[in-house]
């Protein structure tokens, strides 16, 4: 059963992730499988219908389902594959709706948001207490659910002073950010209240096509880049590739951690083999370096020159409300206890994002990136 | 238009009461019109179906639908009313589930609670902002939402270190203040993010049957004492009345805020009358005194005694997971500043309850008293 690796001696694991189907689960399960583990995957495809209504697509084509179960099987439609979770080790959780822009087009997305997401996570947190509450349960939440503060953010709870142990005050900047928030508490409550077990990931903006896994056409990982589901440094990347500006949302001082796709997999195996004790509740704030938009644009247009390509940069009303000019001084120490030390520069990671695009230069529709929704 | 009073001149506002036939919101309709104002209650009337679901009803008899409405109409029926927010000049939200352990029953009245509460509250919120962007939302929370931290308890924001101004945190004790939690953190994005005012409201626990407009058996409200709506002294009273033991939940030195519904109306009006600035959030915490459980069951004894009767205490399985023995000391600055004085003795509040409820002692229905919904 042991699979040796890493000078230890690891067991196989079996887990589930949920979400399977999305631009992080798809190369975490095949990641996990080739650490040795026994993974099972579910998704109800959502993701794929949400891109197609929002009129974008995923810049590298990514494979039918169909094609993809040929790699690795992912369950779907009947939801009776996820009322077993029976005999699970891990339950992964990606199975959100991951877009702020989206969820504030108007109400009707605001409560779709906050429906799927809630409604997730409850209908989860029960089943695992109902068939599987020793399992671990590896959530994934996202840095914005704390906002920007003007003190430094620790790993979900106050450190020092009256308030010590107390959860970090959240400050959420969109319905969408508002879910995760819910999430957040609900599980700390579930793991207080019924005993179960859970890391709860704030991650930070993730980016970036490749991971070692990802060595086929038919096994890459979705792209978005469009103004709900393309995050700010793959859709900078985008829009150099399709020769449009790259949009800088206001200020351009908003500054948040980043971390590279085959970072957050690196991230979510350690989470995931290095489990809290039963009953725990723990938070890892999961990013690797920390940018400001201006300064990502700039590492844009250098990585451009590198590969002889000329970026330019557009100031445009931020369709957002959120401070353009703040403290943001949000600590990572856990997963560096873990071993995660993030080793790469950022403009040689935008030249291998670039590189992978130019073959699909023409599959990007420009149309689709400008940002429409505003949350006015 | 001036309605002469407290030597203020004061203007006649149009108030809209959702949760308009609650325990809460009757008397404070029929408060707010005897004040002047222009007052519209609205209510799906879903309370009085819960509480027959559950097998109970109210101790002391209140006026069906129709009759009530010959008194103060209350709009029902189809949403239409609802969504026609223009005009008014606030709008009280008491129009929620209230009950934590309702809501801890299982999967389905977890997932009722937080979708009629959340999505009740992102709904008007959206309204608002569409509509009438400039008016007062007075919003009832919980002081549950803070849960029993060992440190005092602000109001509603940190006060001085570093986290300065940022959100108290928040410590659910089940999905009901789950809820709850999410509408404080909803309302305070919509008034950062849309420039909406709103007084948030931490209440604490409220009793009682007397506010001076209930002066006709028609008119009374209603009298909740079951294990899932109502709560500890209402429900102590009744046990009293029915010659039951009063059942103290484990320790019993659980500690709360308490006020009298004569408190809970004068404090709403205030918040009323005294509006924020607009855009502003504000966080009232209102409750008049502070007991622990046990002090509440001496204290219906005592009551009991100067009625002539007897009370007997019963210390049975803690049916929640919360902590018997805590600190607490929330504060409650705000209304006091503008003008709220609570000027009661527990056990003559008690004794007036006791009395009201003797001509009821056979309606009161000793069965659905005991806690059967545990939190495990």
């Amino acid at each position: 059963m042991g699979v040796k690796r890493q000078g230890w001696e690891k067991t196989t694991m079996k887990i589930l992730v949920l979400g399977a189907d999305g631009y992080i689960g798809w190369p975490l399960c095949l990641r996990l499988e080739s650490l040795g583990h026994e993974v099972h995957g579910f998704d109800n495809y959502v993701r794929r219908l949400r891109v197609k209504e929002v009129g974008s697509n995923s810049a590298i084509p990514i494979a039918e389902p169909d094609i993809r179960n040929n790699i690795f099987e992912i369950r779907s439609g009947s939801l009776k594959y996820l009322y077993e979770l029976d005999g699970y080790d891990a339950i992964v959780h990606l199975a959100e709706q991951p877009s702020a822009p989206y969820s504030m087009q108007n109400v009707r997305f605001a409560c779709e948001t906050v429906n799927q997401n809630v409604m997730g996570t409850m209908n989860l947190l029960y089943l695992m207490k109902e068939q599987n509450p020793d399992a671990h349960l590896v959530k994934l939440g996202t840095m914005g659910e704390y906002g920007t503060p003007s003190c430094d953010i620790p790993e979900g709870f106050i450190e020092d002073g009256p308030m010590k142990g107390l959860p970090f005050p959240k400050q959420a900047g969109s319905f969408y950010h508002l879910s995760k928030v819910f999430d957040t508490q609900c599980i700390e409550f579930a793991c207080r209240t019924w005993g179960l077990r859970s890391t709860d990931i704030m991650q930070g903006i993730v980016f970036g096509t490749r991971t070692k896994e990802l060595n086929h056409p038919d096994k890459m990982t979705r792209f978005d880049y469009d103004q709900y589901f393309g995050t700010v440094i793959n859709r900078f990347c985008a829009q150099a590739v399709a020769e449009v500006p790259l949009t800088v949302y206001g200020g351009g001082g908003q500054t948040r951690g980043f971390l590279p796709l085959k970072d957050s997999l690196e991230c979510l195996v350690l989470a995931i083999e290095n489990p809290p004790a039963h009953g725990e509740y723990r938070v890892f704030n999961q990013f690797g370096k920390i940018y400001s938009v201006t300064a990502l644009a700039a590492y844009i247009e250098r990585a451009c020159r590198n590969l002889g390509m000329m970026a330019r940069t557009k100031a445009i009303d931020n369709p957002r409300i959120e401070a353009e000019m703040h403290h943001y001084e949000p600590r990572c120490e856990k997963l560096r206890m873990l071993g995660y030390n993030p080793n790469w520069e950022i403009w040689e990671e935008m030249e291998a994002i670039i590189e992978d695009l130019i073959p699909y230069k023409y599959h990007i529709n420009k149309k689709v990136i400008y940002p429409t929704t505003t949350w006015k």
